[in-house]
C-alpha cells in the first residue's frame, strides 16, 4: 500500500493510469497475491484507487494529491474541503446552496463597485499600470491600521502586509513557520479550508472542542502538552462554522496557554465587520505578540476585490515580504485602490449597515424554518451568515448531503467536512443567505424523510 | 553555528535580537569560547549575523529565512534577488533602473485600461462580484488555447488554469511536484527569482551554461546523468537574462535528454509576444508531455493585470485546481475579464505591434552606447528588452552595482545575481527601454572609472 500511494504521490503513478494486475504486482514485489488483493481492496476503500469491473484498477480521479498523504477511512467527496468547494463554485446561479460559504451576488454592492471601478479609470496611470509596494499600498495599510485601531488592535501601518485574501495570508504564514511534520491545532469543528491547506503543507493536524463561548480550554490545555502544536489556527468572532463568539475568560485563558506552550495563533478575522457589536479578539489582548491578525473583505465587499491583510510583529512583515517577493513576485494594487474608495467614501460602512440588518433578517428566518422541521441550532449566533445545527433522530448528515445533492441538486454542508475527528455527523452548517427560499426546506424535508 | 542558524530558522531568535554572549553561549553549549568566537566569526561573513563592536552579536536584518538554510558564503545583498526586487519595486519613478525587470509605466497602454475598466464598469453582475470557476475564466481559457494554437501549442481549454501571475504558476507547480531536498535543473545565468523561489522551497538546485543557442547539451547530459534533477526551469524565447532563444536542434536533444531521464520541463514563456517571429518551444515539439508551459501578461500589458496561465497534462490540471482551492481559495476573475476586453477587441495586437517596434529602436540604441564604453554584448538578442553583456578590463560587477547605486541611486542589476554558479563576475543585465536617458550612461561612464 505503501509503495502505491509513494508512486501515486511522486506522480509516477497519475491519476486515471491503470494499475498493474494482481498477479504482476504480487510477482514484481514477490508477495502473496491474497497480500496484494487485501492492498488493493483497502487502497479501494479509501477511495485511492477505483476498481472498475472487468478491467482493473485504476488510480483514483477525485483525490488532491495531498489527499494521498493522509486519506481518512471511508472518504466521501461530500466530506472533502476541495470537492464541496468545486461543487460549489461550479453550481449555477439558481441551483439551491446553503451550504455555501459566501453571500449571494446579489447581496453584493454592485453598483457601488462599478462606480468605484469609474473613478479608478479615471486616476492617474500609476494605479493602473505599476506593481505595487512589497507590503501593499501604503495609503491603504494607513487606512486599515486605523481601522483596526477602532477594535482596540494598536497597529502601525508598519505592520501590516498586503495579500490577495485572507486564505492566501493564512498559507504564507504556514509557509513561513511550518517545517513539514510540525503540528498544528485547530477547533473542532473549523473553517474546513484550513483542514485541506493544512493538509497540503504536510502538517499533522490536532484539534479541541469548541463550545459556545471558543476553545474548550481544559482540553485544549491537555492537547498542548501532549501535542506542543508550532500553531493554533482559529476565528475569534464569529467563529466558522458555529457563529459562536469568544468570551473574554476564555481569550484569556487561551491566551495565558498559549505564553505558558510558546504557542504562535493565526486569528483569522474575516467575519469582523459582520458584527453588530464588538467580542474579544486575541490579536486585542496580546498586541501581536504571539497572535497574528488575519483579514479580508471577499465576505462582506466582493470574491473579486482581492485584498486580504496581515498584522503581526515588524520583523515578521519583513520575513513574509520577502517570502512574498519570492514566490508571488507582486500582486497590482487595483484591487486594493478600488477598496480604499470604497473604504474611504463612506461606500463600504453604509453596505454593511445594510447587509448586517438583512442577515440578521435571515437569521431569524431560517433559524424558524429549521426548527419547524425540528433542526436545533446548536448556538443561536449573535450575527453573520452561518447556523450550525443538528439534524434530528440520528440522521447523518453526509448521507443527507449525498442524496441531496443527488435528487434536489442541492448542495449542502455536513458536519465532518468542518470536524478533523469526524464527530460532527449528525450536524449541518447552513448560509442564512442561501437559505431564503422554501424551495430549501421542501428539499430538505424530503431528503430527511426519505432517509 | 548549526544550533544559532536552527533557532534563527525557526523564528526563536528573530531578526535584529541580540545574541547571547560569547562568554554565556560558551558556558551554556559546554564549548570553548574560542569554539563560540569562530562560530560567530563565520555566521558574521556569511551575514547571517552582525558584530555591533560594543555592544556584541545580532541577528542580520537583511536576509530572508530562506537563505538561512542555504546561505552563500560572503553575501552581498546586491546579488541578492529578494533583495535587488525590493530596491527596484521601491525605487522612485524618477530614479535610474535599468537593472529593473520591468517596462516603465509610460510604455504600458494606460488609456487602453482605462477604456477596458469602463467596460467592465458597464457589464452584467457576475464578473464583478463572483468567485470564478475554479480553473478560470472559460471565454479566457478558450480565447488563450486559440492563441497557443497559432504558436504550435495545440491545446485544449481544458488544459489551462489561470493564475495570478507566471511566477505564481512556478510556485503552485513546484508545491505540486516538488519535496524538499529535491533537485531542480535551471540555467546558468537564469531568473534570478527562481532561485529564490526554489530557495523557499528547500530544493537543491544544480545550472547548466547557457549559450546563444539554447542551453549547452552535453553539460546537460552530464548534469542529468549525476544529479537526477525533478524539474527544469527555463524560459525558451528571449531567455532571461540573456536575450537568447532556442534553437530547433537544441530543442529537440533536450526532450531526448528529458525522456531518457524522466525530467519535467517548467517553459516559463513570459516574453512570447516580443518575438517579431516565431523560434521553437520545448512545448510545441513536446506536444504537454513532459512540458508544462506557463505563460503571463505582466511584461506586456500591466503587472495589475493579474494572469497567468498554466498549460499541461490534463490529470496534472485538475490536481493543481485541488492545491490552489486548498491553498489559495478562488481567484477572482476582474482581471481575466479585463484581459479577455483587450485580447478581443484587438487592442492588445495593436499595443504589442508599438512595444515591439519601440523595443527595437531602443535596443539598438542601448547596444551601441555600451559598446561606446566597451562594453560588449554576449548576444544580440533579436527582440525583448534584456541585453546581457560583458565589462571590460576584468571590472567586478557586483562591486560597480553597489558604487552606482550608493553614488548615483542608479539600479543595476549584477551578472552574480543571476549566476547560481557565481561565475558571471564581470556581467551585466540591462534593461533597454529603462536606459534611454543619457544620464545611465554618464553614471555608468563614472562608476566604471571610479573603480
Amino acid at each position: 500500500m505503501h509503495d502505491i500511494r509513494q508512486r501515486i504521490a511522486t506522480r509516477n503513478l497519475c491519476v486515471g493510469k491503470r494499475l498493474p494486475s494482481i498477479r504482476v504486482q504480487a510477482e514484481g514485489l514477490g508477495m502473496s497475491r491474497s497480500t496484494v488483493v487485501e492492498a488493493y481492496a483497502r487502497l479501494a476503500a479509501l477511495g485511492i484507487i477505483e476498481s472498475r469491473p472487468g478491467s482493473g484498477f485504476y488510480v483514483g480521479r477525485q483525490l488532491s494529491p495531498f489527499q494521498m498523504a493522509e486519506a481518512p477511512s471511508g472518504y466521501r467527496p461530500a466530506t472533502d474541503p476541495v470537492w464541496v468547494t468545486r461543487q460549489a463554485l461550479l453550481a449555477d446561479a439558481d441551483s439551491l446552496k446553503p451550504g455555501c460559504g459566501w453571500l449571494p451576488d446579489s447581496w453584493m454592492p454592485e453598483q457601488e463597485i462599478r462606480r468605484a471601478l469609474r473613478t479608478l479609470s479615471r486616476k492617474a496611470l500609476a494605479p493602473l499600470t505599476a506593481y505595487g509596494t512589497p507590503q501593499g499600498s501604503p495609503p491603504l495599510r494607513q487606512l486599515l491600521a486605523h481601522r483596526l485601531g477602532e477594535r482596540n488592535l494598536h497597529v502601525s501601518a508598519e505592520q501590516l502586509m498586503l495579500t490577495e485574501s485572507s486564505t492566501q495570508a493564512v498559507d504564507l504564514l504556514c509557509r513561513l513557520l511550518l517545517q513539514p511534520g510540525d503540528t498544528v491545532l485547530v477547533d473542532d469543528p473549523c473553517y474546513f479550508s484550513f483542514q485541506a491547506m493544512l493538509r497540503a503543507h504536510r502538517a499533522h493536524v490536532v484539534s479541541v472542542p469548541y463550545t459556545p463561548q471558543g476553545p474548550d480550554v481544559k482540553a485544549m490545555a491537555e492537547c498542548l502538552a501532549t501535542h506542543r502544536p508550532r500553531l493554533y489556527i482559529t476565528n475569534a468572532a464569529l467563529h466558522n462554522p458555529t457563529g459562536a463568539s469568544l468570551s473574554l475568560d476564555v481569550a484569556h485563558k487561551v491566551l495565558m496557554l498559549a505564553s505558558q506552550h510558546d504557542l504562535t495563533i493565526i486569528e483569522d478575522d474575516v467575519f469582523a465587520d459582520f458584527e453588530h457589536y464588538r467580542t474579544p479578539r486575541y490579536a486585542a489582548l496580546d498586541g501581536l505578540q504571539r497572535v497574528v491578525y488575519v483579514g479580508s473583505f471577499s465576505k462582506t465587499l466582493s470574491a473579486s476585490v482581492r485584498v486580504g491583510h496581515i498584522a503581526t510583529r515588524a520583523d515578521w512583515i519583513e520575513q513574509l515580504v520577502d517570502l512574498k517577493l519570492a514566490i508571488a513576485f507582486e500582486s497590482g494594487h487595483f484591487s486594493a485602490d478600488l477598496l480604499h474608495t470604497m473604504l474611504g467614501s463612506g461606500t463600504y460602512q453604509r453596505h454593511m449597515n445594510s447587509l448586517r440588518a438583512r442577515l440578521a433578517d435571515a437569521m431569524g428566518l431560517c433559524l424558524e424554518r429549521l426548527q419547524r422541521l425540528g433542526i436545533e441550532a446548536w448556538h443561536r449566533p449573535d450575527a453573520g451568515m452561518f447556523v450550525w445545527c443538528q439534524l434530528p433522530g440520528g440522521l447523518d448528515a453526509t448521507a443527507l448531503s449525498e442524496y441531496a445533492l443527488a435528487q434536489h441538486q442541492m448542495l449542502l454542508a455536513p458536519g465532518n467536512s468542518f470536524s478533523p475527528s469526524q464527530q460532527a455527523t449528525g450536524f449541518l452548517r447552513f448560509n442564512v443567505a442561501q437559505s431564503l427560499s422554501p424551495a430549501v426546506f421542501e428539499a430538505l424535508d424530503q431528503s430527511m424523510q426519505a432517509l
